[in-house]
């Protein structure tokens, strides 16, 4: 086996994987075909959350008795009870023979279980055909399941020239309305989607999804915010009620300084600072008692607000981002839309939160330098630059879209 | 006419005129189908410097007569002796009796005029059809005779954040092989490089063509140097006995700011200075007379350098870019590629001397800001950026490749 004949079908069962709807996540894409003798004779695919898998939409789909037949599978078929019976238990029923496998499921509940249970069943299976390929099917999955932090794709729009908005920070449009509406899909298609307290500063957006219908629905909102300066009155404050915000606060940086331009005994403090991070972030409200940080964030929480306090990285004195992101899969956040600005996209690129950057370049110039898609110092030499890999090349009207996965996006700062 | 019908013969034209030799340049690239009741007769391409037009190339390869016949060409023959005889003369003695016509000359000696004699004769002529496709096959040729001024191309390689160098102004290498392999290959296709003194003065460059073989050839090297700061031993001064090398200087301000600096009467040398720049340029050397300026100009001709004096832009107080477009055109260079660095491609795009703008696009961050395809202020308003058009699209290796059509190129400098 492993032979072109395999990867045919295997093919099919990718093109297949493609039609359920990017919706159905958390659950992941995967596609079936049932063949026997050359001649397919079922297909199926995972259509939505909740849906049947596309092992038993094949099988459901079947004319005739599917036994000797072979299944290709893009994903591992699950053993576990889930909102569906397992799929192994269908597959051995029917009297299908060999299995035939691509990506392996990196669900610690099902991890090769699947595999064993055919295998003690009397069926062949064959693993990793078109494995990278399959795996390509489900890049949030696979990272959410084997990581525990969620994949982050950095969008941004720039001109030819590089520039993602002119000297003043004026940025409305770079790119086109088919870009633009885009945007408004890929906000609907992740879990949360971030952006630095600047960004809400200049624009006061709203960060929701535009698109109406049952296929679209508004992305967690993700403020940066180590100082819990968002205005009471911002647009996305007075609409926490409705639509979920989590505004990411400093834990105890914001709380000291206020502290320290108060007594003015900045040895002591900066020695008290250093504990307080390590040691006892559940001292939180007895440090910030009676000063603004605290009230503000309780004006928040009234507002409907979500405030999670991280403490500043001792690499970078900026917010830990890694330790915000566990923060933010442990709510089940399994992927995040940044959209920007430059600072907060270069610190989650040095942070090694970063694993995806999709890049909508406009045929345009500015003609010179206003901003670019990373702010900050960059690295000293070309040969240190982060190495991505072209996932996906589209046209949006007269735009350019690349989708980059950033192939070190494990690396921590300092590796670099 | 003018029908799908047609429309498939010319685009069989199309793809005939590509398979010139761009090296054929100055001449343009030309295809040629002669087709009789919608079958292909005999095809012809313009295949080389001072060979056959595609026509007569067409209508040598014939195997039986074309009386009746249709001729279909992605431009309007020529009816003038040039190095080839007229291709009218050739179409009428065969007896073709339909000219089906893509672009129409541009050149003026030609200019509808092959139309006419071939209506003269009793054909029946169809101009326009895929006007613009064909028209595409010769940027250059079509800029150069119309406008009386080189077509200029703008290359450069950046990364996925819109970098071209780190900080420190390194950028060895953002682009992989097969990217800079092409460079080679476009450093050939033009007839002339140009580069500022930056560029000479970090890199001490050649901007020779690498490749070897009948088909490459070096560009001559055109280097913006308005104080003539290049040095004597540069390579490039080196080797200006062997190719060709300009080097444009500024007209009087370099002499100027020398002599100020010497007697210390800004005042009236400023007086001075605009009435000299505006009237009486050939008084350059008396000015200069004994001056720095002066002796680098003999040093650089003894060296073989060719040493163009421009005049300063009133508008910009920069060399006049416009002016010396004009004057490399008289020296009959139809095409520039410009290789930086960032000022002066973002001058070149101001003064409105920019025809197309070449990106090569790395899969790769340097995470930071190091330095852009332009520099300098740009836009002050996103809506005033200068619009692009892509007219093609390749992979190099990892890289993207993007060539650009600059859709403004024809403003000048204030109309933004």
């Amino acid at each position: 086996m492993k032979t072109e004949y395999d990867a045919a079908f295997m093919r099919r069962a990718i093109e297949l994987a493609k039609k359920g709807n990017p919706f159905c996540h958390p659950n992941p894409l995967v596609g079936a075909v049932i063949v026997r003798d050359g001649r397919i004779l079922a297909e199926g695919w995972h259509a939505r959350y909740g849906g049947l898998h596309a092992e038993r939409e094949a099988i459901r789909s079947l004319t005739e008795p599917a036994d000797g037949a072979a299944l290709y599978v893009t994903l591992e078929p699950c053993c576990h009870q889930g909102k569906q019976p397992p799929c192994t238990d269908a597959v051995i029923s029917v009297g299908i023979r060999t299995v035939v496998i691509g990506s392996r499921d990196p669900n610690p509940k099902v991890a090769g279980k699947g595999v064993k249970k055919l295998r003690e069943a009397g069926i062949t299976v064959y693993e990793d055909v078109l494995k990278d390929e399959c795996d390509a099917l489900n890049p949030v999955f696979f990272h959410y399941i084997t990581k525990k932090m969620p994949y982050v794709r950095y969008k941004f729009a720039m001109t030819a020239d590089g520039n993602t908005a002119v000297q003043s920070g004026e940025s409305k449009w770079i790119s086109g309305p088919a870009s633009r509406e885009m945007v408004q899909r890929m906000r609907s298609e992740n879990m949360g989607i971030m952006v630095g307290i600047g960004t809400v500063l200049a624009d006061d957006p709203m960060l929701t999804c535009r698109l109406e219908g049952e296929n679209f629905r508004n992305p967690i909102r993700i403020i940066l915010d180590s100082r819990l300066r968002i205005p009471m009155d911002s647009r996305i404050v007075r609409t926490a009620g409705e639509i979920p915000t989590i505004v990411c606060a400093e834990e105890e940086k914001g709380e000291l300084t206020e502290r320290v331009a108060r007594t003015g005994d900045e040895a002591s403090s900066e020695g008290h600072r250093t504990q307080e991070q390590s040691e006892c972030s559940s001292k939180r409200n007895a440090w910030a008692g009676g000063f603004g940080q605290n009230e503000k964030e309780k004006a928040l929480l009234r507002a409907g607000v979500t405030v999670l306090r991280i403490p500043a990285s001792p690499r970078t004195g900026r917010p830990d981002l890694r330790k915000l992101m566990a923060q933010l899969a442990e709510r089940e956040i399994d992927s995040i839309l940044l959209e920007g600005g430059g600072t907060l996209a270069a610190n989650a690129l040095r942070e090694g939160i970063l694993q995806e950057a999709d890049a909508f370049i406009a045929p345009k110039f500015f003609g010179g330098r206003g901003h670019a898609p990373m702010e900050g110092e960059g690295v000293a030499f070309p040969e240190e630059a982060w190495k991505l890999e072209i996932m996906e090349i589209q046209r949006y009207g007269d735009d350019f879209f690349i989708r980059y996965r950033i192939k070190e996006a494990e690396d921590v700062y300092g590796d670099h």
